[in-house]
Formats: structure tokens, C-alpha cells, sequence
């Protein structure tokens, strides 16, 4: 039996070495830069909880994919957060629980799950995201799409495009328009999710079949879907989602599924994918939902964002900084003075370290960086 | 037995709120800026590592106060990182073992122990830091402790000490200069531990005692420890120790307390810990050292900093940011024209919201923002 290798990091973990950590850090500056600058407070709750904490606030999150162990400070056990999302609604819900609402909150940092997925292996990830609490309507929802956008496209995402869904379309017609037993409902859902027009007609889902093709291109999908003749059912809804994509006046590609239930399952009437040119799957989702655990369920609106597949980008497209090294002997006064005007500088220690070799591509002479 | 209430946080973590996390955001990044100035290239390691990886370059840090946990992927012991220091280790030892030397990398993030200790029962804390690997000379613990003290003024430290000790200080003495059977050397470094003269003598350390009285004020201290007459044992440490206090040039009050070894038994020939005023305990400690594991054993110097202690201090001193209520209805241009000149934004959501209520200290009427 040979010895593990002490060097080698678990599957689905990673360092981030110096191009990549530094698009990372610049990545997550110019996201909460954004939602900072809309008024949204960034909280840091610990990376570590009682695991019944984070439950009890995680409708629908899989709580058998956190690493969990026993505390030895209280015997009862922890977990390490697999989504920020929980930790904020708690705060919202104790010491915030008196702050004027709508209440603006935001967070970044990492989140870590037991099992990568099959297109993405990565058991650490980052996560980021904003969330307004107190507020579920149209304004909310323009407000959070917005903020999303604005904050990839500072991040450096390019092309970036919105995919809208109706997460509670099926129960609001079959309560109101296209009556179905209780027990068909599940079964339309599950024939709108796999988009089978002949198994929808089989499960009593006739009438719901032309949500299959009220899908793609916004202003085209949005027209079909009020061409369905719902007695009005969905009404406010196509009105809601005119008006956010009035409010984001070409900042984003949009696009309506409006069956789409796939990870929106606690979601209530607005859920949303976030998409960017060259970054593969999702980059974040968003929508409004009720926070879930002790007592009031508030209403809330709010996006979170998975950087990672955007900093790679970032990282890819990134030719090294500038930096100037300072010779042995050098004048620090003029050393801090041009790293106050942002220089990077490289001091030699020795005689034997020189400019090329550490990088560099100025060297100081005299006053002035002189490039290599 | 009632039920455990799930909106406590275990002992030792905490949230961080508004006011604290604008405190943490503004220092952490104050902190990184200046290290990357100085030619420090972030890396960005992972939270959790097998234990073995971690505990193989923690020489002298205790791994059972890591969290651990069995990795349900690999049936192996993980750890959550306690500190950066052995995972940058791992990194220059590894992935960056061919980047050219001096290489100077720099860590931000959190840490985390299963207990706190008696003056700080945190289990989450801060940690960032500088390691210039491949140099331990005067010239680069002259640069490391320059950037450890600017990295702490710019995150809004004042009056910051620097308390200088020579971790190896009785091995050379008593290799070069006062003889020490090899039994009696730990009992000398207890005696100077607790400073007991009397002690000393007992132990055979006669000519230890003036070690004692060789601290404090550094101008002062260094002057009694060149008057200890040891055959030019000690001259290349004093040299270097006046070499950093004059390259220093008074950034910061200097003491010296040569035979402390509390928190440095792991240093070579220097170690230094950081104070600043208003700050209880200390705010950060460095030195220079070989790095533990694999083979090579590298030389380093750098510096680790637990800013929390400053941020508490820079969250009392805040008061919060200027911003402007957006009232419904309002121009989206000007509003982004504000922002993108340095304003926060809120925007009314309903006829409900309020400028004061939300805690703006400005509305926008027409193009400008008005002062409540």
C-alpha cells in the first residue's frame, strides 16, 4: 500500500493561482461593487452552521449535499454552507427583523457541496448575490433583474441573456382557467418538463399544450403566451413581465419558458437563468419567493450568481499587469510614489534577482519605470 | 427537552452586519491593495484539504484544533483550514515549484478552529498575509515587515508597534558564545519564557540574565543586547535588526524583546508581531522561517494578519455612507449617472417607501440629489 499523496487536493477542489485568483478578485469587486452601489448592505455570515439551522431555512436545498460534522463545542452537528441564500433569510429574520423593509442585503463568498455535478466537478464554488426583502413586485423584480445584469457586465460577462419563467403557471390555470384534478397535476408538470405535447394530451393537459411553444425570443414567446386563451388568468403575469423587459430596455438578450420548473422549484411567480456569451450553463438564477422557515415567510425578490465559468473568462482574456522592478539601492520615495499612482513594483533583494526573470516589464532609472 | 432553536449560531461564529461588513469589505481590500502594490500575486487555496496535506506543512500548528470531517468522496480525513500559511507553502512547493524565486504570494480569507481561545472565543477569524518565498535575508524581512505596517495603516490602524524578537537566539549563544549542556538549554528558554532571573542562574544560565533586562523601547534595548559581550555571536542580529528599524525609519514604534519565542518556535533567526493603538491583542505576526514538508525546505519570510480586531475598530469609527432615495417614477439615467460618480442608490419599490425610513440621507428631485 503506498502513501497518499500529501500534495494532491481532493477531487473537486482546486488552488487558484495568481492570473485566475486575480480575475477572481477582480470579478467579485465589480459585482459588489454594483449591488452596493443599488443600496444592497453586504452581511457575512460564517462559513459554518448547525446543520438544522441552514435546514430549517432551505426548502428544497438538498441538505445531504453539505459536509457535515459533529461540533465538539456543543455535540451537535454542523455543516459547511452550500448556499449563502438560507444564512441571509435568517438574518432577515432575527437581528434584522426590525430594519425597515424593503430590506436590501448582500453577500459573496464561498459555498461547498459533498458532490461536484456532471458538468461542473467543482465541490468549492463562489456565489454572490443580492436579495430584497420585503418586496415581490414588478419594481422588485425590474430591480433585481437589473441589478444582476449590471453587475455581469461590470464583471466583464459579454452577450449576457435572461431566460424568464412562470414557476407557479400550471397551479395559477388549473385554479383558475384549465381546471385539473389534483392528482393531474403533477402529471402535466412533469409532461410541460420534459415538453411532450402527446403525453400532455394524455394526462388531461389538452389545453396546456400551447405553452410548449410559448418559448424563445421574448417579445415573440410573450405573444403566444397571451394568445392563450386563459380567461385572463395570466393576465397580470404577461403584464409583469412586459413591463420588466420594458424596464431593461435592450441591456440583455431575453427569452421566456414559461413551464421551465427546473430549479425554480420554491420560486412563486417570477423566476430567471442568467446566461453570458463564452461561459458555459448558468452563470445565476434568480426570483421572487417566501423565505422559508420560522414563522412570518416574508415575500422576497433576489438573484445569486456562480462567477466561477466568468472569472475563468476573465482570466483567459487577461494579459499580466504592468510592474516595475526596483534595483538594489532604488529611491523609496519614488517607489511609493508610483505605486500611489497604481504602479506595481518588484524590489530586488539580492544581486541575483532580476527584472525578466520576476516578470517584470519596466524597470526603474532613476525617477522613471523604463520598459523592457 | 425542548427544542434547540434554530436561529442560534454556534459559540465563537457569528454574523457579520452591515455596518461591520462595509468594515471588513473596506479593510480587506485596503490590506490587499498594498500587497499587491508591493509585486504580491493573490492565491486563492481552497477551504478544506485532506488533513494529512494540511497537517504535513504545519509544523508546530496544532491540527487537532482543525475541524475535521470524513470526505464522503475519497473515505478520507479532511480538514478545514486554521491558517493560509501551509496551504501557500503547498502552492510554491507544488504548482509554483518552477516560478521564479523570490516569489512573493499574498492570501486573504477565513480561518477556522474548533475552540477560541480565552481572550477571543472566535472560531472564525480573518486571516491575511504576505509570503516572499525563496529569501529570508535582511533585505527581504526588511520589505515584509515595511509591508506588513503599510498594509495596516492604509486599513486605518494608528499608532502601530512593532515588537522584534530572535527566535534561535539561546541555540546561537549557546552553539557560539555561553555554553549549554543540551539538557540545560529548555530549561534556560523556560526561565527566559518566564523571565526569571533567579531562575536562570539555577538552570545554570548565568550569563542569560542580561537577555532580560535587553527589552523594550528598541533604540534603547538593541544598545544592551550589543553590550552583552558574546564574541561577536550576536553581531550579524543586531546588525540586521538595526538594518530593519533604519530602513523602517520610523512607519512605527519599534520594541524588541529578543528571547520571546511565544507564537515563534517555528521562526529562524527573526520574528515580529504586530500592535496598534485601540487594538486589543495582537493584529498580526511574521518572521522569517524554513517551510515545512516535502523535501526542499524553502526559505521564507512574510507576515499573517487577523484584521478583526481593526475592523471592529474601523466599524465603531463609521458613519454610514451618504444615499439618495430614487422616489417612484424617477430618471433610470441620472440615477446611474450618480452611481457611477460614487452615489448608493435606493429606489422606491411602492408608494409605501420612504427616504428616511430606508435610512437615505439624500432624495433625488429632478437631476440632483437633496439633502434631507
Amino acid at each position: 500500500m503506498t502513501e497518499p499523496n500529501n500534495d494532491l487536493l481532493p477531487e473537486g477542489l482546486e488552488d487558484r493561482l495568481p492570473r485566475e485568483a486575480a480575475a477572481t478578485t477582480r470579478v467579485m469587486r465589480a459585482i459588489q461593487d454594483v449591488m452596493h452601489g443599488h443600496g444592497y448592505d453586504r452581511v457575512l455570515p460564517p462559513m459554518i452552521e448547525f446543520e438544522r439551522s441552514l435546514a430549517a431555512r432551505m426548502d428544497g436545498i438538498n441538505q445531504r449535499r453539505m459536509f457535515r460534522f459533529v461540533d465538539p463545542a456543543s455535540l451537535r452537528m454542523m455543516a459547511l454552507r452550500s448556499d449563502h441564500t438560507p444564512q441571509i433569510g435568517r438574518i432577515a429574520g432575527t437581528r434584522l427583523a426590525a430594519a425597515a423593509r424593503p430590506l436590501r442585503l448582500c453577500y459573496a463568498g464561498q459555498v461547498l457541496t459533498i458532490k461536484g455535478d456532471a458538468l461542473d466537478p467543482a465541490r468549492e464554488r463562489l456565489q454572490c448575490g443580492a436579495e430584497l426583502i420585503g418586496a415581490d413586485n414588478v419594481a422588485a423584480a425590474c430591480e433585481v433583474v437589473a441589478v444582476a445584469i449590471e453587475a455581469l457586465r461590470a464583471a466583464g460577462a459579454r452577450g449576457i441573456s435572461v431566460d424568464f419563467t412562470l414557476p407557479d403557471l400550471v397551479d395559477t390555470l388549473a385554479e383558475k382557467a384549465f381546471p385539473l384534478e389534483p392528482q393531474q397535476i403533477e402529471a402535466v408538470r412533469r409532461e410541460l418538463d420534459t415538453k411532450d405535447a402527446g403525453g400532455l394530451v394524455d394526462a388531461g393537459g389538452e389545453a396546456y399544450v400551447p405553452l410548449l411553444y410559448a418559448t424563445g425570443d421574448f417579445e415573440t414567446a410573450i405573444e403566444k403566451l397571451a394568445a392563450i386563451d386563459a380567461g385572463g388568468a395570466l393576465a397580470s403575469r404577461i403584464a409583469a413581465l412586459r413591463a420588466i423587459a420594458g424596464a431593461l430596455g435592450g441591456a440583455a438578450r431575453l427569452t421566456l419558458d414559461p413551464s421551465e420548473r427546473h430549479g425554480f422549484e420554491y420560486q412563486s411567480w417570477l423566476g430567471f437563468t442568467l446566461y453570458a456569451d463564452g461561459v458555459r450553463g448558468t452563470l445565476g438564477r434568480g426570483g421572487t419567493y417566501r423565505i422559508a422557515g420560522s414563522g412570518s415567510g416574508e415575500v422576497a425578490t433576489g438573484f445569486s450568481l456562480y462567477p466561477d465559468g466568468l472569472i475563468a473568462q476573465v482570466a483567459d482574456g487577461e494579459s499580466g499587469a504592468d510592474s516595475v522592478f526596483l534595483p538594489l539601492g532604488h529611491d523609496r520615495d519614488v517607489a511609493a510614489r508610483l505605486r500611489s499612482i497604481g504602479w506595481r513594483t518588484v524590489a530586488a533583494l539580492s544581486e541575483t534577482d532580476g527584472a525578466e526573470a520576476l516578470g517584470c516589464t519596466h524597470v526603474l532609472a532613476g525617477s522613471e519605470p523604463v520598459k523592457l
